[in-house]
């Protein structure tokens, strides 16, 4: 029986070789055979993130590495700027405030992106030690021009990090982390990874670990500089690794650099493509302000009015799986993840059973 | 071809349907399918950890439980013991330092428990909101009295709270968590759950929920309070689950509950004196002080100086791996760990190789 297709917005589809590699029997985690298999998925991983500074992997969801990000970069007395326009973002500023940060929060409109100039308008009080920033927002379906605020915090602003959550758009879209000068990109292995969860992934800029060097009470099991220490001593990682998923890791990263990094971008723009033009045969329009659209899940607008429950109860009784408007956005809005294992194969399906719900 | 099977103290063997439950494919960790196999869970986590106060399953390894455990129950004016007899004790005072709080650390000599009277001897200053104990500590195969303890705590020290470490020991080793009144056991998947690593599993009393509840900045991720309100408002966790761990914990619970739980404690009893008669038949002496020898990890204290690095490799070839001493008590001591899935007939499989090396 095949089981239900998710075209949710993470988990994603697992390839069953990378479920499959999950049963292979434990090792000691302070083994050769472990540092072996960990030494030979980082320097992969640092190809998939677009990085030749650090690269450090938890076990966690993504929302560990954002606590990562705001313990490590902000230090007392200084204040980090969190910029909100999807649950995501406003998740990060809870976990800035509940980790006893002076935290600014400027809220922008859902459905559109953050724009440099509202991010410049923020910074220009002073005082800041980084700005959080979530590159594509899973609740909105909107992707931020991570490129463009970067190059104007990093102009004008240069003691202030940049931090961005690519929890839903790493390996799905290209963010050249050393080339925008970013300081931290944090991600999960649920989203376009397309692994199971409970692994997080970090690029870390230098200036990001010498700046954690200026900050105490950093905590312990995600501090950047413990995690350095072993990771540079060949010591892996400090605390036990979840080392099941890093066996699916390692075969995915095969995958992903064997399908090769452009291809794997220009397949998920392509059911991007094909999502849109879906949507607009429908007379849907999309949610996000136009240009700013995620090119891993595409948040529908729901102009038509139909009945959106009625729509993800039939398509899910044909197994697939499509997501509901999140929050306050339900029935309003749903979403069409196109990310991971999918293609256009995939989507071409999806759309062949809405279709039959439409018409 | 048979793996290398793990007499070493965590990660343990896991059974091949536990390893194979793994490969289910994802679902979204929203839906009802995920929320049914969530609170299918907890009830069978409960009864193993014996409690029917509060159990919380995060995505990390018991060091993030160390976590959760300081920053929840430790106020700011207030002080936290760390008994310390070993390298996960020490751990947890670091990561209570490095979360900024007023650590008071106590050493006690390796291969010693932690006792009554020095517990009470250091709280006797006063100040203090908690005491961090591991139960079972793996680098000195050392097991604590922790009722005793938790004894003396609660008729003295009625507002210190207790925090116990046993990683690896819970589900080997019954620790009534209710009935000795102790206020928060952290425990992993690792170890004698015999899981893959990822998991860790915390049981919490009433009374650290409403001391969380007087401590600001908890952060987010190991915040209690956070996991507490999901759980109860039937949304299982508020960070995306370890989905393929989940499922393999719900395979494993199922078999440590067919086997039994007075049958598994009287399991891992039966091991260690397997171990403790083969150790003594060879004139070698324990590492731990008489009477606080571990039911899950016997250390032995090379006390014949055979050459430890060559038996490890002499087992090892031969599909066996055992663990050296830890740290400085490498080679002065070697250690076996009887915990998980390993029964009588694996360990006089093992003692059949060692012995063919010793004799």
């Amino acid at each position: 029986m095949t089981h239900p297709k998710l075209f949710i917005p993470g988990p994603t589809e697992v390839a069953p070789e990378v479920l499959a590699a999950q049963t292979r029997p434990m090792v000691g985690h302070r083994s050769q055979d472990f540092a072996d298999l960990f030494y030979h998925i980082l320097p992969r991983l640092k190809q998939v993130l677009l990085t030749n500074q650090h690269v450090y992997i938890t076990a966690s969801s993504g929302t560990g590495l954002q606590e990562t990000a705001v313990r490590n970069a902000v230090r007392s007395g200084h204040k980090v700027l969190n910029m909100v326009a999807g649950a995501f973002a406003d998740r990060w500023h809870q976990v800035s405030v509940s980790n006893g940060k002076d935290a600014v929060r400027v809220d922008i409109a859902w459905g559109q992106p953050i724009r440099p100039e509202d991010v410049d308008a923020a910074l220009d009080a002073g005082g800041f030690d980084a700005v959080t920033i979530v590159h594509n927002e899973t609740s909105t379906g909107v992707m931020s021009d991570i490129e463009a605020i970067a190059r104007l915090v990093r102009e004008k602003y240069p003691d202030v990090l940049i931090l961005v959550d690519a929890v839903s758009s790493a390996s799905g879209v290209p963010i050249p982390f050393d080339e925008w000068r970013l300081d931290m990109l944090l991600t999960s292995s649920q989203k376009a990874f397309a692994l199971p969860p409970g692994l997080a992934f970090a690029a870390v800029s230098d200036r990001m670990l010498a700046r954690a060097k200026e900050v105490p009470h950093r905590g312990w099991y995600f501090d950047l500089l413990t995690l350095e220490k072993y990771l540079a001593a060949g010591k892996t990682t400090p605390a036990t690794p979840a080392i099941s998923l890093l066996y699916a890791l390692d075969v995915q990263l095969d995958r992903i650099l064997a399908e090769g990094l452009e291809n794997r971008w220009a397949r998920h723009e392509t059911c991007m493509e094909m999502t849109h033009a879906w949507a607009r045969k429908h007379g849907f329009e999309l949610f996000p302000a136009p240009g700013y659209e995620s090119r891993t899940v595409t948040c529908v607008r729901n102009t038509r009015e139909i009945d959106v429950p009625a729509m993800i109860a039939f398509a899910r009784e044909r197994n697939m799986v499509i997501g509901n408007g999140y929050g306050s956005l339900k029935n309003q809005t749903f979403r069409i993840a196109h990310m991971g294992e999918l293609g256009p194969e995939d989507m071409t399906a999806l759309f062949a059973v809405l279709d039959e719900f439409l018409l």
